[in-house]
Order: structure tokens, then C-alpha cells, then sequence
């Protein structure tokens, strides 16, 4: 019976690998498997259909069984063609009954065929990961928006694109930012970019971090989990930014500050972390040394601009797994990983499963609020409720040995006081 | 004529050091300076009436004199009986025609005394630190709230008074709230504070911070600035917390964090930086080894419970300046630095001058704005308008050479559109 | 011809892929480059055999490249069974003409057969990484000591081995401690170690280093390597050691320091970087956490008791890649990496070859340095000529873009004078 | 009769305040105090005279009370004019015995008669810091040569000195190179000069160190701690050196490295700690910014070209304690601190009591150690024997809570062992 969930992945002889890879996943991920626990015991997704859009990795299938174990029917597809992990794809569909339509490398049309095998399911509720599930929903399949309840969005790009949505009234339902629970963009954007990205360049290049050169696109939560990192190896760190707080934050957190056209002729290696469009353009290209490496760690494959490289170039050579060569015109070679996707997938394995931990507690936890709702909330972006994030802390404090303190009555009182002085 | 400026001053004989230490904190101030010389120009404050009660130190002599030199009639007191510059506060008076009051290690009476001085100036706008001075003219000076059009915040704890006096509906006119400006709080609560409370400890006591123990209490901007400083001398950091988030963060950041019950028997050197009473209590004294060193970077002088050290003390020494020893009845000596005040005005120089010019800058820009409102705003805490704060970045930015990048057309479209996905 | 290179390799077909990735590793070689590039004009090593043993790695066959393109004819096994890689060891045999002897996961008998195949070979020089194959030679191969007429050494292990040899009078000939050039184990042992270690944990295992307690044996060049890139990464780093002056450096740097008992009881993750044997014994593992991870950096899979493991468990799973998990009697698990060999070669690609740069373009002038000596050295193992030192490191920074400063005359006057004082 | 000690101290009524800050220290120096402790019973320099020429410190008080309980008669003069606290050379002449002639700010005339009233002492043994005392005996006090049985040097810049002339065959008596124990210069030159130069620097200036762009001219031990510690709060530093094996460190530790002259013209600080001379010469301070800070951290006030300096200048304010501007003839300003000496001294208390302590431990027992040995070595300079290291770095260790693990007998078997491979 199990064998008979539907699904379109890769191989299903990876199954036994993935198995064990989402077992592996599970050691790290134990405020989910709290969360799994009490779902398996209280049902509060009892009858509800999900259709999720994620990045098909061993932490999602744990979220996708904790999901079940609620009670809730989950159809799961892909948010990107070059994340999917097929053998934990396999193990979801042959193992644990997810029906899941994925696989590593699939083209545009089967990515986005796999969308909609995933709406097929008539979802209640929509999870999200970059809003490409939620802008097809709205496009190409308004016959279903009627019985979609509500969603979540687990990344800073998708956020920005549904306000942007709903700002013109184009939301059909509400959704609530996963992203912006201080448990998700505080660790998952900071210490999980920053790691992956560099584990994924490392993987992709195998070169030395100390006294490399690298300029860093963007200062913002990711941004700067990756210049940390890259620091905490040895490198030099040029930070490009657009916003002047960030910028001088970054001058002051003891990095080297200068435009992209500058860095430009600077940089060893560049990562782009900034989820804009053309962050390195045409003439940053054309000013980069011969060897320069291009990475890219923001949701869609726009930052860097691959068709100019294309163009500038006269010949390509695939020289290791996740590396092109490019040779230009002018004789020098760019080395492109992971043809510009984010790079900590492509190249990595994507988070660490410690911190999507917490992110998916919040997918988790956020699901199960919005179900329980009384009155449904506006067509709007809603943030996380502030107890969500507190008790998902307080969970991994716990779950790392670590205990701390709470407020005695007199300093609450001190606090909400205003009238003793110097 | 400015000889006989009004004031209360420790040594007008002083004024000739004050006034070559202003100049050199003004070396470090250029954006404040740029305000400067434009409100000398447009003079947008003519004819008002402010009462500022401040740090006096060389960074608040500068903000004075913009604000002079915008037009504004300043009369100035201390926000803190032990950080008072009594060169300044000399040269102020003498040389520059600002009536001020305030004398280094004045007593309570002096201090309150000194308050009171300055609101007789009859303000139209008020400038605190920690809210001292509008508690009194609530409490004390009532006949003189009338003429009040606003006034402005400068820190965390101050900003919390203001905030719970609002909410109870006992606050008489607007108070923008610099401290939470970013180009305040990101800067002087972090990397001022940071830098000169660790400052502090060092000319208190002349430790080696490698190796040392060292027990940060909040991990707040403030914390993590001297958490971050303490770690880049070589300390070893033990945080501790009452948020679990933040909490997290330091654990992630690779902080040991612990309940301070159980730091108090680990740690050397005790920073406390919570803005709340009674954070290293009786309990944590008991435990301390013989030998801990007790600072305070908070406003007040209540996170450490010196009225418990003193009663479990049978002898007290001045071991040198700012450090007290406490004999305590088990035999355990304790040192308490700078009597448990704010240990970088009390043992430092403050916030060095350059993060003191973002701060200031904002001061004078946000009175600017008060003062050019049409409309007055609600009896409330009010933001630091985006503008400023963007504004202020870009000037500091430039005066420490660094260009950053601004988004083209593309870009800013591409950020507002949700239509292009995968 | 080159095809009938000698060679026992797996799989001639992989030499395309090894011939991209030598390709690639020579772009950060680029002081071995200059070296090769002189030596195919000068031909220094003409005539010479050469029996390598190091690990078959990209840049290992670089270096195999220069030696050859010196005149030398040079004979290649393997230094550890778990780090050939095998599209390399195929592209040495089959493009360029190295007959070479290795295949990644061999067994013992294998490893020691195609050490005696690179012997057959009658070296005029050895070139060796831990000392296998010298050790061989004294033991099993006497016939062809007479031939040899030095040789080098590459890691601390084989140093301290040969050192010990040598004191009791069983050194035959004199060798080359390439690892005491300062341009070797300062670099290669520190930068490349601790990167690629850490690299290899994370390959192994994706966990999240930012919060982890993890265990760093030995504060040598390789375990502050280890320790620095660590804390880079965000991990809360415990320092065992038994040298009280190393121990000491490691709480000033800001480490925690205890003894190995102690630490077992708190590690997350544990990495041996010592030269020694059961560094983590039987005791140790029988105090760590459940889901402890085992791994270690050091030459010989001896630092870590792995009988005393096996005899511990009553079961064994194969979780992932280079991930063993012990189910012990006691129902904890613990997962030991790359079977306790070096884990940056068992779980990722070795050192960077930025690093290997150095070390191999010390080897290849030192092999230079040998066969130009008039007179031969004494049967000892001696250091590497200064001269050499100082020319890697200077083409090292000029490849770097790096320009530095160099003494004037009155500075080399002064540094050799007494006579100037206070 | 105490009151009767010979001395030319500031002011014999400072000493009670030198007495809690020789206390003070005392609470740092727990290895000496240990000596001291085991000196007092044994007695082992007992009828012992000894000259030493120190910075009159705390610590160096703490030194000469063991020194005196050891049973030797000490005297003490200055090694450098403006490194005396004069409230300790006052405790040691008034309360202590302890013939002490030291001022500070002395003029070289009385620096050098200074130096002469110790030798005046009639030593067996020489004590020096800088080999200032060990130059006038041997060039102006030979008569004293005879009866003087071997010495001691403290810095870097003495050795140096001692070293070449021993090298001439000038020097008439045996001195041990106190500076190359492993517990004095890997932490006092690292950990102490790191930490008190950066102090010396905010004390004089208060300027914000994060942003800033430092110039650290020279990465020896010196050099390397106080680049730590300025990236540690916040700044950019450049590095200049002149051996490229450093440069190279330099680099891979993550600094930028540039020549002095390139770094000039972007420097904000400079801090030179070479040893040698005109290290900032007339064309570097050409090139510099308005308002550049220059300090340094070296042992004598040579190496920033201040006679260059002056002649660029046509005018000189003292602006604040330590800091003097020069106003060039081209417009600029530039700060020289200390008036070029080390800063410290000039400007903070010197390095912290804790590393003097390991420093001025191994002083006693090197001390010690010559007056026990049967026979009396070259007349050169010679190591500090090693079990002396070793015994003080556990004695530190100890002192601070830390334990160690020693090696088995296995282990220590494997270590010397050759047979064991792969």
C-alpha cells in the first residue's frame, strides 16, 4: 500500500540510503521531534490536506513526518531543481507514505509540472519556500484558492514577493512569515547560510579560505553569517551593500567595505547573498581576475548574470562536480559553481539540520495556529506569534544542555516601572 | 560677559585642558560637525530653550555647540553623578557660554540640585539620558511642563521609563526615542559600549584579559558588545540571559551561557549590562571566588545588589582608584569598580567620540525635526524618522572614505515585483 | 607508450576526470609551477629514480609533474589506504607516464605490496609521509639501501619516527625534514589541516558547528589549526593537552583547556591532533553523550582505542559516508568517522593545494638540494636549507599579489649593533 | 632604619598608595609568589648582590621583594625615563629596602646617572631590560667587571644587543636570555604587549578602535598580539614586515600586508614593534592622512623617525596626556604618543600583572639557577633551561584552575618508537 503512493522521483531503489540519512537528520533535529511527539498524541492537523513546496532534503522529510503524524495528508514537491536529495525522496514515497514529486536536475517543465502535482492535492493549507507554489496557485489554479485556508513562507525572497503581492491585493489568503520568527531568520539565515555556503564552495573548489580574497554581496542576515564564517577560515572579506546601516555596521564589524565594480578587481571568490537581480553585472565581470570564482547563496539564480557570461565567452568546460569553466573572450576564466543556484544545495547539503531544527518547528507550530484559529486572519502576511518563538528557544536551549535564568518578580516590577531614578 | 555665564562647576581653572579635549573628540565627530556647520548656516533652531541632561563629556560639548550653533539656548546637567568631565563642564561655561551644572562625584542632593538647575532654564525641549530629568519635571516641576514641546532619549533604559510612563498615561508631551534609532543602538550600544566598558575594567584594575573568566550578564546590544570586545582580548565569555532567544544567539555566537547562579563561582570578572536591579544578587555574592572583580556597564547603579555586599562586609579598602575591596565576613575579598556605576564613564572616558557622533547627530537632527513639525505628535515615544538614520549612515560612511553601491532601476523593480519565480 | 606506464590503479577510465582535477589544483600551485617551469629548463634531477610515498591526490601528481619534468623518473604508492584518489592515480599512469601504485580503500596487504612496487623501482631518493616506506626499506628491502642516496620527509609522524631511528643508530641515509621548513608545517599543518579537518567533519557529518562542544586533542600546529577553525565556525572549543606551556597557550587564546576525562563527559565532537596512540582510550569512551562523533586528523588511526570501541559494541550500522555508528552495550551511540583514519583525506580531498603549494615545492627543491650536494650528509635527519624557505615564501606572496618591505641598510647596521641605547 | 635606604625617587610620600598597588599585583602573580614563598625558606641568594636595571612597575616590586627574601641585595634603577610609577619607587625605597633610583619623565642625564647609582651596588649578578646597565658596566664601569658572575635579559631588543656583542667577543660574563623562555616570550611579548600597547593607545586617545584602518609595523611575537587584539575590537589592520615567512603568516591569519609606504598613505593609527629602526621614516609620514595617530610599541623610541618628524613641522600642541600634535608645513596634523616610546608604559601601566609573572618568575629562578651551578658557563648568551619553562607553566596553569593530562607509559613508549606503521 505504501509502495502505491503516488509520486515522481528518481530511483526508488535510494530509499534504503535515505532511510537512514533522515535517521541521521533526526539526531540534530530534536525540538521537531518534540513537536512530532505531541503531535502523534494530539492530532490537531487531523483531516487537513497540505501541499508543500520545499527543498527535498532529509530535514524536510522529518518535517514532513511530523506534519503526518498530526494528522495531515502532505503532497511535496520541489522549491529548486538542483536541491532535491533523491534518496530521501524515494524514502518518502516508498517508506513513509509522502507522496513526493522531485528529483535532482529536473528541468524547468518538470519543475514546474511537479508544482502542480503538488497543488493537485487540494490543499487546505500551503507551505511555501520562495513562493513559486503560492504565485502558481494565484496564476494558473484560482479553481482551487477556494479551499486554501492559509500558508507559510520559509524564506526572506518569498516574503518579499507575497507583500509585494499582497500590497496590490493579489493575496487570496493569509499566510504567515515562517521566515520571520527570531528562531527562523536569526540562526537558519545566519549560522545555516553562513555555514552551508561555505561548505558548498569548499565542496565545489576544495580551496583555501586563509588569505583568499572574497567578496561578499550583501549584509543582511545571510550576508553576514557568510562573512563571518569566511573570516572565521582565514579570508579576507569585502562586503558589498546598498543600505548605509548595513554598510557601516559591516565597516564596523571589521570588514572591508568598497562597491562591486571595486571589489570586483579584488576578489578571489564571490558570493552573492542579497536576493536582488544582476548584484554582479556585465562590467563587474569584465574587471575580474583571471581565476575569479562566482558562487551565488540567494534563492534564485538571478544575482549573478549568467547570460552576460554566456556571452562574454567563447568556450565552457565542466572541470568538476558543481564547476564550470568559463572562457572569455579576452582570454581569462571565470569558474561558475553550481550554475549560480544557491550554492549551499547545489554543491552541499543545505542547512544543517540543527538549525532547520528550528525553522520547521515554526512550519510546524505555525500550521497547527493557524488551524486552530477561531477567525481567519486577514489576506494578508502575518508574522509568527511571539510564543511560538520563545518556547522553540527555550526547546533547543533544552536540547543543548543549556539552562538559564528568569526574571524575579522585583525585576519584572523594575522594568515595568518608570519612577526610580540615578 | 560669556565669563559670567551660569553654572556649577567643579574648577572654572579647568577650562583650558576641556577646550583642547573638545577639539579632539571634534576629530572624530564629522558628521555632527557637517550638522554643525549647516544649522550655523540655517540656524533651525532659533530662539528655543533646551534642557539637556547628559554624560558631560567632550562628545556632549560638540553636541552643545551645534545646538548652539543652530540657535538654541542649551542649559546642561549631569545624567550621572560619576561621569561628569570637570574640564568640560569648565570650559563650557567659560568658553562657550553653555550654563552648566555639574561637578564629577557630586552627591545625590547635588545631583537632583543640578536637574532642577537646568529645567530652570523654562525649556521648550528636553534631552535626556536615562530619564531622569523628565521624572523630575513630571514630579517635581510641573508649573513648567506647559511650555514643553517634546524632547528626545537617548538610551535603553531611559527609553523603557518613557515607555512604561506612557502606557500608564503620565507623559506630557512627545519624546522621540534616539536610542532606538539604528545608526544609535546598532553602534553605541554595541561597539561604544563594547569597547569602553571592557576600557573601563582595564584602567580600573590592569588585568590580562586572556584566560580570565569573564561572566557578561544580558546579552542585549550592550552585552554583546562587551561579550564580543572581552572575546577579541582573549577572555573567556560566559553570558547569561533571561531571554531564550537571545540566549540561543550567544550559544550560536560560541558563547558558554549559564544561570548566573552558577557562573558566579566560575567567573574572574562580573560585567553586568541588563538595564534591570538586582541581576548579581546576595546568592551570587556567596558564591564568587575570593579575588572577583564586580563591574557595572548599566545606567544605574542597581544591577549589582551593593546594599548585600555591603552588609555581608565586615572591612572595605581603596585599593586604587575605581576599586574597591570588600572584606567580606568568610574571608573572600570582592572588588567593586566604580561603586557599581556605569564603569566606562566611571573608570574610561565613555564612549569614544566617534560612535558618540552618530548618537548626538541624531540628537540634533531629531530636535531639528520636532522643532519643524507642523503638527505636534501624540503624548507618546515616537521612532527616529527612517530618513535621518539613513541620512546619518551615508555622512559616516563618507567620513571614514568607504563608497557603497545603490540599487539601479532594475534592481528596485525586481525587489518590488513577486512575478518572477524559479 | 604511456600506456604501458606500470601501475596497479582501480578504474584507467576515471583519467579524464583525474586529469580536469589536476588541472585545477595546479591553478593554486603557483610557486610549484615556477619551480617546474625552471626545473624542465635546467633539468636538475636527470637520471635520478625517485620512490614516492604520499598521498595520490591531485596535487601530489602536480608535484609527481614537476620532479618528472626535472629529469627524475619517479615511482608512486600510497601513503594511507583511504586517500588515494583513484581518477588521479589513473591519470598518472595512463597521461603522464607515472607508474603508480594505490587504490583508494586497499587493504593492508595491498597498501604494503605497492609500497614494495614503488621500491622495485631502486631509488636514488625516497620521498616519503609518515615514514612507511623508509621503514620498509630498513626492514624488508636492504638490498637496495646501498643505492639510496637520501631522501625526504613530509609530516611530523614520520619525523618523530625517523628522529627515534636515528638516535639508535638504524638511519642508513640522510633525509630532508621538509616538515620543519617553516613554509611547511607553519602553513600545511595549521591553514591546511585545521580547513580540511574540519571540512572533513562536516562532509561526514552536516552538522551545525555553531554551539557544539567540540573536543580538540593536541595544541601542536595542527590541533591549533583545528581549534581556530573551529571557534571559526562557531564551536565551543575544550583543548586537551599535555604540554603545560602548549596548554597554556591554548586558555590565553581563549579555549577552554581540560584534561581528556573530564572533556569526554561534555564533547559533541572529538578530534585527535596528536602523533600519539589511545589518545581517547576506553575510559574516555566510556563517558561520552550518546550520539558523540569520533573523528580523527592525526597520521595513524591509532589516536583513537578503536579495539576498545569494537569490544564496547554489540552493533554497527554504516549511517552514512564515512559515518560508522557503534551501538554500544550500554545503549549509547557513537559514531566514529573514516574508521579513525585522517579525516580529511578519508571524508574530503586533504589539504588545499594552495598549502600543498609549499610543501611540495619544498620537496621538490630539496630533492634539487640533495643531488646538488658535493658531499653527502650524514646518515640524520637534517633541516631544510633556510635559503629555500625564504624563496617559497616570497614567490608565495608574489603569487598572492602581496609586496612587503625589506631591511635598509641602517636597519641591518642597527640589528647588529649594541652600542645605540636608551 | 628602612627609612634609611639610598634611592632618588619622585616623591617618598607617594608610597603609601604604591604599597595596595604592589599589593595589587601581587593578586595576578601567584607563580612568583610561589617562588618567593619557597625563596623565603631556602634562602638560596643568600650574600647575593644584584643590580637590575627594570621597569619600576608593581611587578618589578614584587620581583625584588623575592629576590630580597631569596637573601639577595638588590638595587634598581629605571630601563626606560617614563616607565616608572614613582608611588612604587617610593614603597620600595620607604618601605620595602630596597634601593630604588628611578623618576619618572628623567632626563637622559639622570636616566644614565641613574643606572650608574645601581651598579654603584657592587653586583654579583646583572639584571637587565633593554641591556642598558650591561652597556654602561662594560663600557664605563669595567672595574666592576670582575665581580660580576653572570646576568639576565629581559627583552628582545636586549638579546639582540647581548648577542652581537658576544659575537664581537665582548662580553665579559654569561647572561641568560630570560626573553626565549617559552613562558615569557609567547605570552608576555604576545598576550601582555598585545593587550597593554592597544591600552596604552585608547588611554592616550580614546579613539573607537572597529573601522579603523591600524598599521601594525612588524608580526613577530609583539607584533602578532597586538594585531589580535585591535581585529578583536573592530580594526582593520595592515601589516608590514620585511621576512616574507611572516608576511606570509600575516596573510593567512587574515590581515591585509602591504609595505610601509602603501600602508602610510591609508593608515588611521600606526604602531610600529619591529625593534629596529626608522620604521616609519620622512617619506611614510608624507604620505599619511591628516590627523594620523603615531605610536610605539617597541623597546626603544626609534623606530617612527621623529627627528624627520620635527623637521616637517613648524609647530607642536600638547593636546592631551601622551598625545602631542605636530602641525606640519603642508597643513596636516599628525599625533605622535609617549613622544614616541613604548606606549604601554608612556601611556597605560605597562603589561598586566599576569604575564609578568611568568616572566619575572623565570627572572628569579634563572637567577637562581646561575647562583647554583657548580661551574660558570661561556661568556655568551644562553637559554633558560627547560624544566625551569616547564615547571612555571604548570605552576600558572595550576593557578588558574586548569588541569592536564600526562602521557601514559604507553604513549610515551609510541613517541620513541620507529617500527609501528600504517
Amino acid at each position: 500500500m505504501v509502495a502505491q503512493t503516488k509520486g515522481d522521483v528518481k530511483d526508488i531503489g535510494l530509499a534504503s540510503q535515505g532511510i537512514l540519512r533522515i535517521e541521521w537528520a533526526a539526531r540534530e533535529m530534536q525540538v521537531l521531534r518534540l513537536v512530532r511527539e505531541r503531535f502523534a498524541r494530539e492530532r490537531p492537523l487531523e483531516g487537513l490536506r497540505l501541499s508543500a513546496c520545499l527543498h527535498v532534503t532529509t530535514e524536510t522529510a522529518n518535517l514532513a513526518l511530523a506534519l503526518r503524524d498530526g494528522g495531515a495528508s502532505v503532497a511535496l514537491c520541489a522549491s529548486n531543481p538542483l536541491s532535491t536529495q533523491d534518496d530521501v525522496a524515494a524514502a518518502l514515497v516508498s517508506e513513509y507514505g509522502i507522496p513526493t514529486f522531485a528529483i535532482h536536475g529536473e528541468d524547468h517543465e518538470t519543475y514546474y509540472r511537479h508544482i502542480h502535482s503538488a497543488l493537485d492535492h487540494g490543499p487546505h493549507y500551503t507551505m511555501d519556500d520562495g513562493a513559486d507554489l503560492v504565485t502558481v496557485l494565484h496564476k494558473e489554479r484560482r479553481e482551487l484558492i477556494g479551499g486554501v485556508l492559509g500558508g507559510t513562507e520559509e524564506t526572506t525572497t518569498g516574503v518579499i514577493r507575497l507583500r509585494s503581492q499582497a500590497r496590490e491585493g493579489m493575496l487570496e489568503y493569509p499566510i504567515v512569515a515562517v521566515n520571520e520568527a527570531d528562531t527562523k531568520h536569526l540562526f537558519d539565515n545566519r549560522y545555516g547560510t553562513g555555514q552551508s555556503t561555505v561548505d558548498g564552495v569548499t565542496r565545489a573548489t576544495n580551496v583555501l579560505w586563509a588569505g583568499k580574497q572574497v567578496v561578499v554581496c550583501g549584509y543582511g542576515w545571510c550576508g553576514r553569517g557568510i562573512a563571518m564564517r569566511v573570516r572565521g577560515l582565514g579570508g579576507h572579506v569585502i562586503v558589498t551593500e546598498v543600505d548605509p546601516v548595513r554598510a557601516l555596521e559591516a565597516v564596523m564589524d571589521g570588514y572591508r567595505v568598497a562597491p562591486v565594480l571595486e571589489a570586483a578587481s579584488d576578489g578571489d571568490v564571490f558570493i552573492t547573498a542579497t536576493g536582488d537581480v544582476k548584484v554582479i553585472d556585465e562590467e563587474a565581470l569584465a574587471r575580474m581576475k583571471d581565476g575569479a570564482i562566482l558562487a551565488n547563496s540567494g534563492h534564485f539564480n538571478v544575482e549573478i548574470d549568467i547570460p552576460a557570461l554566456e556571452a562574454m565567452s567563447e568556450g565552457k568546460r565542466h572541470m568538476r562536480s558543481s564547476v564550470e569553466e568559463y572562457r572569455l573572450k579576452d582570454g581569462r576564466r571565470l569558474y561558475l559553481l553550481g550554475e549560480g543556484r544557491l550554492i549551499n544545495l547545489a554543491a552541499a547539503e543545505g542547512h544543517p539540520s540543527s538549525v532547520m531544527d528550528m525553522s520547521f518547528a515554526n512550519q510546524a507550530l505555525c500550521v497547527e495556529y493557524l488551524a486552530g484559529l477561531q477567525e481567519r486572519p486577514t489576506r494578508d502576511v502575518h508574522p509568527v506569534p511571539v510564543d511560538i518563538d520563545r518556547t522553540i528557544a527555550a526547546l533547543k536551549l533544552n536540547s543543548l544542555g543549556v539552562s538559564i535564568d528568569s526574571l524575579t518578580d522585583e525585576q519584572l516590577r523594575y522594568l515595568e516601572s518608570w519612577e526610580e531614578g540615578t
